[in-house]
């Protein structure tokens, strides 16, 4: 069938015998390569036009050598995290002409040596990696042989590799100077796993604007809204109860909210709270709607994807770029009355 | 720098060179068409292996007329539900060696016409619809060619165009007869926008088993936290309270959950408590744990990728088909007592 369908569409082959002319001939003409005669070249195009022949991509990239198409890997499994970024690459890269290849290597080193291969097959003219989290990645083990490779919410391991992260000590610092601002002076800080990069990095934000650094503040547990509704509740119980709390993601701080809301804590009144991710669906369906840090991940896709772009035209960069982060203030840090 | 890497790599012109042919013959040998000798073809392909030459896919491609390229185009932004159907797609194509293009055409049609005229260009074997919502969506403004084109958790306007979509009605039975297993018989029913086909048949699969139909405790709202608990209030001051409710999806059900919390009802004894789509971080976070229909969006991409293949080989396959949906049982309708 596809053999069929395949030749439904005028094919190189059509507009030759149409324009009376080579095979060569026409792919020269329809190429803008060689040297032909003005008066031949201008009949393979008018005959082009005449059967409606659309330019055959894969003619074209082996004959300059390029083939418009950049491959973007992820071990993500096309999470949370992944599709804003995706959707800012295919967007910037899509208006370059640029076509993307999506492929879930998961966590399987296996698998994506597989897709490495694969695109290579198919000679992308670049490589993109993503991540589940922003941590460092082994290398892939495969030479690359230079081809442009530009890591995006993940890092590579080779020395110098081009790495687009969020900057989330940033970003930290932006929610705990917003608290300050607020007045308040005891902010506690409840964040995921000490293990995760990006956790140690909030955790120096929050270190860097907070008025007094009170060890019995700063918490560590998984990334979920159970630890957010514990850690709220072991807050709650000390001596010295805090004013504010900045929580590592938003998971975490709409376990808090809950945690407070049940013990009838005003918030923001009694206790500001902000998170982190701004996910919207999660950011808004808490009570109060919940201050967040947003990492503009489709931004730094978009970024991605520009720089990539040069790279494929010859540009060298490297080393490690963090984008700002901003602040979206909603009602759990801004009375209403 | 583009071109001095791709120089790196071994051509077919190193390997013709190598090998002593011309590069007619070494094409002929590596792609095993046309009429060669056994003696040539062996120097060709011993020469390949010599320089570690990498089969060029694209080469192939045009020698055989199939690209070994899919295009996925997604009006969702790849969103919450794209993404299981992307992985499941990609993961069975990725076996098949073919590599899946993906494009985010928003709700653009201009944006949707680029995209598909950049996949033709590139040969695409086949192309597969998704999008945020199953209803159905306007054709593709452009003549596909006769192209193996398939909708996934979206629906053709072209008639008998095939279609794979999660079985709603179904799975809202399954629910809705889980409950009634429980022994309960006043079953809410509080869900999304009617506008939504996917609301309609999860109402209908609703009524097929509950015991007794009583309009007052069938709902419609946005689908949202907010609406959910909106929705379980007006419930609880109905004159005949509902023994359970099942929601139209897992927004609804943790908004009805909070509700009913705040009013020291007991979930499950005295209201038992279901929701739709299984989206873990919300159904695991809910207090208690949310029982849940899943949709089996993975499996539904991973047919979609089958179906395709099969498309591309050449078999017709027409209408539309529903894949099974099922219940993922927590504490929400399960007693631990």
């Amino acid at each position: 069938m596809t053999q069929d369908d395949t030749n439904t569409r005028p094919t190189l082959r059509d507009v030759a015998r149409h324009a009376g002319v080579s095979l060569g001939t026409a792919s020269k003409a329809l190429n803008k390569a060689g040297t032909l005669r003005q008066e031949t070249r201008e009949k393979v195009l008018s005959a082009a036009r005449e059967l409606g022949f659309r330019p055959n991509d894969l003619a074209q990239a082996l004959h300059r050598g390029q083939s418009f198409t950049v491959g973007l890997i992820s071990n993500d499994s096309f999470g949370r995290f992944t599709m804003p970024i995706m959707e800012g690459l295919e967007t910037v890269l899509h208006e370059a002409g640029i076509a993307l290849f999506m492929c879930n290597a998961t966590d399987d080193p296996e698998r994506e040596k597989r897709h490495i291969d694969q695109l290579l097959g198919k000679r992308v003219d670049g490589l993109v990696f993503t991540g589940r989290r922003a941590d460092r990645r082994p290398a892939p083990g495969l030479s690359l042989g230079g081809l442009p490779t530009l890591y995006v919410f993940s890092q590579g391991d080779e020395p110098g590799a081009p790495c687009l992260l969020p900057d989330d000590e940033g970003g930290a610092r932006l929610a705990t100077e917003h608290l300050v601002s607020l007045g308040r002076n005891r902010i506690a800080h409840v964040s995921g796993p000490e293990d995760f990069e990006a956790v140690r990095l909030r955790r120096r934000g929050y270190e860097a604007a907070v008025p007094t650094l009170d060890p019995d503040l700063v918490l560590h547990g998984p990334w979920s809204e159970a630890w957010g509704r514990e850690a709220g509740a072991r807050l709650l119980a000390l001596p010295r109860k805090p004013d504010a709390i900045f929580a590592g993601n938003d998971q975490i701080a709409r376990g808090i909210v809950e945690a407070l809301r049940e013990r009838q804590v005003g918030i923001p009144d009694d206790i500001a709270i902000a998170g982190f991710d701004n996910w919207t669906v999660m950011a808004e369906a808490t009570r109060p709607p919940l201050t967040s840090v947003d990492m503009n991940l489709k931004t730094l896709g978009e970024e991605a994807g520009h720089r990539l772009i040069r790279m494929i035209k010859g540009e060298k960069l490297t080393g490690t770029t963090r984008l700002p982060c901003t602040l979206v203030p909603r009602a759990s840090t801004q009375p209403t009355a």
